[in-house]
């Protein structure tokens, strides 16, 4: 059996996207021990330059050993106790997957539902703070991945603040990519993944944290069900202080490429970042509008860093398109998930992935192959 | 901020182990989807490679994208359910962490308990399943990470069969470095890591359940507690036919990592590999001898690939050796763990590290520190 050697792919799907050479030039250094006061150097850069991307001063920010849905579990399954009453707010697949990771915790999820394609509404999420006064969190996505649709995380947070309900925040698709401020929108509790704007190969999930999330954890009555996502030990090896104690080895090499990836985003300015998945997006639109192609999301709502499109009438069978597209041009766009399975495609501009480069060649490519 | 630039260190610790250039040049090759056609067929040959080096035909045989205590975990949140009786043999640091793990699920752990630095008794462990008929689970450590102890999983395991226990087996350092026969000794579930013995970074978990074992999951009365690791979910990822269903995105290039390293080793030959560890570990015994070293394990209960020295009396600072070793000579070395803590050291010998050149740079590094 040969060694295996990938294709080069051009990564405009949902994530993964492009990782720029210099992130896997990092992630191929040497490994060190996860306990070396070194790689302890580089978790204290982590958590400062995550810190930075996320726009917050929390303690208790770095990145969870494993991909974006384990960071999702380890909100749920830290903040979430037996019986209590969650309230989340479900417009495509991943606000599904939320209700789940409730169930799971024992917890009674009350789902505000909207149509995918479509944001979260607020005044359906305030009539049910209103007729749920137990309820004890609102969880929602602040960017859908399966759908590309942005929600108003600012007046979503500042509503549950009103009825006194902690927020998880699904900011996978994101972090790096769109406007998300954790602090001044008063976020408790939010997740992400390292493959979607922050260009990092998969595998990890940057977490964060504020006080009032933390005060929850600690005061819980029950023991957290995982041990692997237990927060209060794993704030013992990356809080520690006077020594980090040990709970799991840590991805050491995923580690050089998030510190990389993040130094890149650091350089360029998170603003700029984010105006920058804008204006590629426009160019995208100018494109694909020519083409005729329509948007499955109204423009106010769309996500830059998602672009899900609808497929034309007369394209009978969708996944030859995309194998078209795979085979032919090396490119990787997303299936529409769910109840947009053979409805809509999803091209990400994720990151090093929103480059004027990519979008030329993207547009080249559907002409191709939609002719 | 500048990159991160890690130390070149010679990783002689309970791991990561050294990790070949050609694992880290296969870890930066250009990231694929998730679900690119190709990466499914790398899917297939690390399917295939992990059931060579478990000696298994269990389908269900694969890497969990997170760490080993995570690949423990899943293990028992899938195999365990509220209000079962599991019993567990501990005689270290990670019997320990299963006990935690038994009464997260809700059940309750019968504990064997056997001093540190010895094996699992075959007779006390005979006597809780005559004791306790109503046990469905019987899990232990093959290979004691935290002692160096190699446990007779053989005869665990039959014992387990006798009184109709399932076993769940932690072989994390044993995968590729000692004797592990997943089919011939009937383990019914069993965990590794990547970072030990396959010298591989760390992050991923391989891990092989064989049918009785998936007849107990997909026959539970209560859902897994965990979305992220269900393996009723997982498998629709790994095992779908006809299309894999998305679950998680899958570490993609870790992967390509674990690929290469399996590889190597399939190159070398599995019983080759055995050999070379018990080769190597036995250079260094002879080296440690000289210098007036003694073990902490009876010599038929070492690991090759783990060997627990005791510190010598006249040593008052044993951090101060271990940062000499780190600072001078860059070599890696584990302290104590739990109730050996600041009483032994643990030098690993686990894959890529397992080479003359490490044994005599050890010993020349420990020379140089003691005197």
């Amino acid at each position: 059996m040969p060694s295996f050697i990938p294709p080069t792919r051009t990564l405009m799907g949902p994530g993964p996207s492009d990782v720029s050479p210099r992130v896997l030039e990092a992630l191929a250094r040497p490994t060190i021990g996860h306990l070396d006061p070194e790689f302890q150097r580089l978790m204290d850069e982590i958590k400062d330059l995550l810190r930075y991307a996320f726009k917050t001063k929390n303690t208790l920010t770095f990145p969870v050993s494993a991909p974006g849905s384990a960071g999702m579990e380890t909100c749920f399954t830290n903040l979430v106790e037996p019986g209590d009453k969650v309230i989340v707010c479900v417009n495509g697949v991943f606000g599904t997957r939320m209700v789940e990771n409730v169930i799971r915790c024992g917890a009674t999820a009350i789902i505000v539902n909207d149509q995918w394609g479509t944001p979260v509404c607020l005044d359906k999420t305030e009539a049910e703070l209103k007729a749920n006064p137990d309820a004890k969190i609102l969880a929602f996505v602040a960017a859908e991945t399966s759908t590309g649709v942005a929600c108003d995380t600012k007046s979503l947070c500042a509503l549950a603040q009103k009825y006194n309900c902690l927020t998880i925040v699904d900011a996978v698709t994101s972090l790096g990519g769109s406007e998300l401020e954790v602090d001044a929108w008063n976020i408790d509790a939010v997740y992400s993944g390292s493959q979607k704007c922050l260009s990092c190969p998969p595998g990890l999930s940057p977490v964060s944290f504020n006080d009032r999330a933390i005060e929850k954890i600690k005061s819980r009555k029950t023991p957290v069900q995982s041990w692997f996502m237990d927060l209060n030990l794993v704030m013992g090896y990356w809080d520690g202080t006077g020594g980090r104690s040990y709970h799991h080895t840590a991805p050491v090499n995923a580690m050089y490429a998030l510190h990389e990836s993040l130094l890149i985003l650091k350089e360029e300015g998170l603003e700029n970042a984010w105006a920058r998945h804008i204006e590629m997006s426009k160019r995208l639109r100018i494109g694909f509008e020519a083409m005729g192609i329509e948007y499955l999301v109204e423009e106010k709502y769309r996500l830059p860093q998602l672009n899900t499109i609808i497929i034309p009438q007369h394209i009978v069978d969708e996944a030859a398109i995309r194998a078209k597209l795979l085979n032919e041009h090396n490119l990787e766009i997303g299936a529409g998930l769910g109840s947009l399975a053979g409805k809509v495609w999803r091209v990400g501009l994720m990151g090093h992935s929103a480059r004027q480069e990519n979008v030329d060649k993207c547009l080249a490519a559907f002409k191709a192959v939609m002719n």
